[in-house]
């Protein structure tokens, strides 16, 4: 690259995009990216359906302690594509430039996000760079998109809850959103709180395995936390979700953190991190998945299905209350991810 | 919606973000999205190959002449899986959005989307929608990714252009990267020069059917236009192409334009244009097959490959002189799309 920051041109399509392309992005994804160059990639015919999924990366800043917006973005696509029970197969990268952005940043994310496809075992087949002038974006957005193939007949969705099923959590809540939040505003804490960020398709795809038609809903909570993320398995699936809030692993630094700042680590994203409803006779089959595996450490059984009805969720509180839990109002912890 | 405006916690995934979604975006993409929020779309099993695209868009202005930057987003994604000769089947749409964007600006593109997707027989499956602090982003920006099945054997792809194939173009060239800078720098002209923005697939459905295998490459001169699309292919197949100046369709107020701003219209961008490379034999039927199509009415055969070598480009000048074509080498025309 013959220039140290990203420029204008080198979101033309001309001479600069090539020289971006061929000397920074193709070589730094090689192994894992396709390097004939044409409109879309082709894949090869996939046998059973298909997952399909897209989000968007603005996470400010870029770095934070155990990751940066590259790894975090491969691995919210490979995590929601293995929500769905499939096995992610591609991804696209999506890359809005601010100009003036340091090739070397550029080019630490692009090393990460190939270590975490490689580390997932997806391929990253297509992709598009765009550079916008200064303070017309912050830095670096990235957009993931996915393909997964499901590979068995089961329907893992939010609207499968069921009465009696049992609420599995695979380890601590709030990391990700505590460590984002803690380097942006430099807060002075003890121990550093490190992001969770993480591809979960391999303990996906041991709980599917074992599990088979016991495994009800499988969801990430990340934006918006745990507490959101059961409102909505709740009212999809029109049943009263009650979780232990004794049951909850939180890491003592994210809780002190948390409690400093008066926020509910509940509400505080994850980025690998998932829920699991099974049924209750396969509850400590699936929690042993989760503990013989790397990324389920410190799971947990966190709650239950009580009953039906228009889609509540409760906390049996440590003292022996129970408050009702709701949606995020407001925006609590902005550009987390 | 309870706000004119986009706010932060639209971005949340709490309240406010359900709120724009269940109020504004689900129903507007009503019909062709899908209802059940999970974190991937499920598809069904697909019979061949899948072809695999991501496209963000940053244009600015985001309303232009014929279009904006919603329509322009669903054509451009339909666009590159036809090119790859796929029929389209998904697509999904990453929004990000700055805070203080008007409500009302976000449902004309919404709207422009549905009516973009259903032309082009598209269903819109999954999203997502990200709120960034003002200044942190301009206005709003949109990532589509799409899927599409290859449902023939044939080998499209700008690697296949053979010595003796005709190049074809739809129609008039520079168009809507006129349309867009002349809104933009509000340039004065005698008549108002409108985007070509539109979707290809059912054009090249035709070809691909009647042509087969004498159908060798497609590609849409989108950033960089005629010019720089045309080097990429000769780059790739290692040919020489030679291009007639005099036979260039050139709307008269684009050219003007042109003139006027010294831009070569080879170099300006185009949305609802392909070039096809043909077999010699095939190239009246081709030609014939786009006059008799809505997107086609000014097609033109503009050159042909006239050798191996090197990945050159020639313009035989109207005048009888010969010039090298090489890529943009800057940046021409900032975020056209």
């Amino acid at each position: 690259m013959k220039s140290d920051v990203i420029l204008l041109g080198h979101g033309s399509g001309g001479k600069l995009s090539h020289e971006l392309l061929d000397e920074l992005i193709v070589p730094t994804l090689s192994g894992i990216g396709q390097r004939d160059q044409n409109d879309a990639a082709v894949l090869a015919a996939q046998d059973g359906r298909l997952a399909f999924t897209t989000d968007s990366y603005v996470v400010d800043p870029i770095f934070f302690p155990g990751g940066n917006i590259g790894d975090l973005a491969i691995h919210g696509t490979v995590n929601d594509l293995a929500m769905a029970g499939a096995r992610p197969i591609a991804i696209s990268v999506g890359l809005i430039i601010e100009e003036g952005l340091a090739v070397s940043d550029l080019r630490a994310i692009l090393e990460s996000m190939r270590a975490a496809a490689r580390q997932a075992g997806v391929a990253i087949v297509t992709g598009d760079t765009k550079v916008v002038p200064r303070g017309k974006a912050d830095k670096l957005f990235i957009n993931t998109s996915g393909i997964g193939v499901i590979e068995h007949d089961l329907q893992i969705c939010g609207s499968n809850a069921q009465v009696g099923d049992k609420v599995l959590i695979n380890g601590t809540i709030g990391d990700h959103g505590m460590a984002v939040l803690a380097c942006r505003e430099g807060l002075e804490l003890q121990s550093s709180i490190v992001t969770d960020s993480a591809p979960l398709n391999s303990l996906v795809k041991a709980i599917v395995e074992k599990l088979g038609s016991q495994l009800h809903t499988l969801r990430d909570p990340t934006r918006g936390g745990v507490a959101t993320t059961l409102k909505e398995i709740a009212m999809q699936s029109q049943v009263e979700i009650t979780l232990q809030e004794s049951a909850l692993p939180i890491d003592p630094a994210v809780g002190g953190a948390c409690a400093i700042l008066g926020l509910d680590p509940l509400f505080v994203a994850n980025e690998g991190k998932l829920l699991a409803f099974v049924a209750p006779d396969a509850a400590e089959l699936a929690l042993a998945i989760m503990h013989s595996h790397a990324y389920g450490r410190q799971a947990a059984i966190i709650g239950e299905v009580t009953a039906t009805g228009a889609g509540k969720v409760r906390l049996q509180t440590a003292i022996g209350g129970v408050r009702a839990i709701e949606m995020l109002a407001g925006e609590q912890l902005p550009r987390i991810c």
